[in-house]
């Protein structure tokens, strides 16, 4: 017989036959009574939890009314089939709690972006930002790391918890950090559970609720939800074919405390371009002069390798005031949750603090497994075969978009990172696009989800990570003929208005 | 002259000329205004900044009350060189950058609890809490797990987040909260990086900075340090026998406005005391009275999988005010960060979405390999064995703290978790304790660090989990002579008086 665990309270508004079908419906719920059990005849439940039959009577009766339970004469009671009972209503919370009046302010003013859903039933073009290709994933030498981090190491390690993150493999992306031309010890770095927290734990140790935090237009979702969920108030600095526009940055500081200023020098986030070495050394001196930090976001590092690309800002910074973050999630995958941030001792020992309080650390197993990869040279041998075909599928979106995007479109070719950014002809509705793109199974970030304000020119994220030139070809095919059908759509209306 | 951006502010609690010294505090110690300096006249400085020259002055003379700046009749005010100042504290960075200046009020708010170093050389009795023992830890089903999980699954997931956690993994969890009394489904379970996350995330969704959390005192340092992370303001709420002064809750509800409650009913942490059936029942109610939320950390939860314990106080909330929390860290180990909440939906909603700004999710191979173990009986396996451990060691424990501990000790057998709460004879002095104990190689909790006040009465918290029976009976046996040796010595010294 079932286990109950249902114990009434006598101080309880309700009565104990309520209670009871409280409790029962629960269990129905989440089917640990399942459909087509029977429950137990009223008079060995009543016995079992020293309730009186009529108690339990009533219980059933309530549940009966309620269409979760049946009854067969002569056979028992039955749970419902899910198909008969009443459809649970959508939006409305089991009374008793006022959880909304309780939720606190930056709670409150936390929006989720404007991402297409993640289902990926009916995707057959995948441009979503933020993937890599998971079939290239080179599972043999994951799954030897992770072997390998589980045995003896694992023992021995199981209760540790350094606040800076597993020390071998802060030490490995300390020596590969002089790829981008930053000098970091291992003692300057704190691994994070990804960039993402890396973001929050910045802001949590310099953002007061209703501080000003620079952000760049368009700019990195993940970013602004982070601030924001700190209680940050974000001013947008625009972008221009140099990155960044610093002398807007300048302005807006000359009238405004910023406390931090967030910027992707590689390869902007989303636009792809590169800061020039002009505005990278403008920034510095801003930031020195106004004392703000400066949040440099690399996450394209890793794919960059072995590229001798511009080094990193944090290369230039010898002041200490710029703060660097990186990412595993683009040389490996998303779903892993590693990152780092290089930061001046004062505010690292409070990241590491904030950190303590958010979670204590990263998955150990993880920090152990990938300080195993990087240990060796499976990491880079990946990185150089990602690379490959990621020029090879830059390529691909490069002539797509030229022969299928009507005129109008401008898509410059990104510095860096696994995505392009597509500035559509100006009228086209955002919205009606992404609902026709959606019924023909083609996802991708919409551009409103990089802007603070809704009132932007319409453009449209496409990443190439995840997928490969022929579903490039045929997707940015399909994609341009919607833009097309929607200019054509509005001219003859423009003609007869 | 110097280039000032300073602007009061006036909405500040400081005065203007508190303001300008901070502001000029922060330039020396970046050096922008450098040793040796003249910095400008008041009249002048005063003019620039459209301040009061009277304003000015105040600001020049605390700084030089604070021996950063230095006045020469006749020649004007200069910056003090580094010598003649006071002391930097050790952390101290290179000059260049403010950061002490720019630290949000809650980091600088933020302290670490008093544990001992995580350092392992020389600890021969480690007694410290929330350990595991790493060598009971059944590896060959961990390796086999991940392997599965690094599998074809993560090429088809290695892109996902379900900002809810791993939905295999919810099912599990759902199903095993049974065992505790909850009714729970898949969709109602949050799985987090670990309960601490978890206490974070509630804590953001409800705690706006200088709001007011309840918790037990003593109490969880853990949870402490998460609402302080969120700018919560702690009051502590008593502890007896029966587990947590329900009417000592009550009287600070009646004055004071708290937005949470957090409670640890199975097994208090840390004096293991169960909350009695009463007391249970006093506390839903008082939640509903006052409308405050109450958050349930079933940390022990696990290790109970098997036994017919008291359910949890969940199972008694029909009205959704209890948010529940489990790890998987006392069943498996704590660096696998992996926890869950369970909570009313428009609570849970704003855990998932302050989840994706702190980090996105938790690692997803980790979500996938336990999903993997709570597949089969692997873990459940694992569980009743390290129970059987613990039983003999919990034991083993007491008997050793009966033979070795001097009078006026008071250790209650604890109701669960996997460490007792000694509270030592009146007059220890806890920090030579600790020096001592540390110096003979045995680690443990100190009372303080389960203690927002620091005047509370000696206490240590002796983890038992990781430690054989052996070195448990070698460990308190030398515990329990300092006690005895620190009480000897001052038994003298007291007859002198």
């Amino acid at each position: 017989m079932l286990d109950l665990a249902f114990r009434p309270d006598p101080a309880a508004a309700d009565p104990v036959y309520r209670q009871l079908a409280g409790y029962l419906a629960a269990l129905i719920e989440a089917e640990r009574l399942r459909p087509g059990e029977r429950v137990p005849p009223t008079r060995d439940l009543a016995e079992a939890l020293g309730l009186s039959r009529n108690t339990v009577s009533r219980a059933y009766d309530s549940l009966a009314t309620d269409g979760l339970l049946g009854g067969h004469v002569g056979r028992g009671t039955f749970v419902q089939p899910r198909a008969r009972r009443p459809a649970a209503d959508a939006g409305a919370e089991r009374p008793g709690f006022a959880w909304q009046a309780l939720l606190s302010q930056r709670a409150r003013a936390l929006r989720l972006p404007a991402l297409p859903a993640p289902a990926r039933e009916g995707v057959r073009f995948d441009f979503r930002p933020g993937q890599v290709d998971g079939a290239a994933l080179p599972i043999a030498e994951l799954q030897g790391a992770w072997q390998r981090a589980l045995g003896r190491e694992l023992r021995e390690r199981a209760n540790e918890c350094d606040p800076l993150g597993h020390p071998p493999l802060r030490a490995a992306i300390a020596r590969a950090l002089a790829a981008r031309g930053v000098a970091a010890r291992a003692e300057d770095v704190l691994v994070t559970a990804g960039a993402q927290q890396g973001l929050d734990l910045v802001a949590r140790a310099l953002v007061d609720p209703g501080d000003l935090v620079a952000v760049e237009q368009p700019g990195y979702f993940g970013a602004a939800l982070a601030f924001a969920g700190c209680g940050a108030a974000l001013i947008g600095v625009g972008v221009d074919a140099e990155g960044l526009r610093v002398d807007e940055l300048a302005r807006v500081l000359r009238s405004r405390r910023v406390k931090l200023a967030y910027v992707t020098p590689a390869a902007q986030l989303p636009t792809g371009v590169a800061l020039s070495q002009a505005r990278r050394e403008a920034l510095l001196e801003l930031a020195d002069r106004e004392q703000v930090p400066l949040l440099e976001d690399d996450y394209d590092a890793e794919l960059r390798l072995e590229a001798p690309a511009t080094p990193a800002l944090k290369a230039l910074d010898r002041g200490d005031r710029v703060v660097y973050l990186g990412t595993f999630s683009k040389a490996l995958f998303p779903g892993l949750r590693l990152g780092y941030v290089v930061a001046a001792r004062p505010l690292r020992a409070q990241l590491a603090l904030a950190r303590l309080a958010a979670g204590f650390q990263p998955s150990l197993v993880d920090q152990l497994a990938v300080a195993e990869l990087l240990a060796g040279d499976a990491l880079g041998r990946h990185v150089r075969r990602v690379r490959k075909r990621l020029a090879e599928r830059a390529r691909a979106m490069r002539e797509a978009l030229a022969e299928a995007m009507p005129p109008g479109t401008r898509a410059a070719p990104p510095a860096g990172g696994s995505a392009v950014w597509v500035e559509l002809p100006a009228g086209i509705d955002p919205t009606a696009l992404a609902a026709a793109a959606a019924a023909r199974g083609i996802a991708y970030g919409p551009g409103e989800a990089f802007r603070l304000a809704p009132d932007a020119p319409p453009a449209v994220h496409l990443s190439f990570a995840a997928a490969s030139p022929e579903v490039i070809r045929e997707g940015v095919a399909e994609l341009g003929a919607l833009v097309a059908r929607q200019l054509a759509a509005r001219r003859p209306a423009r003609r007869r208005a």
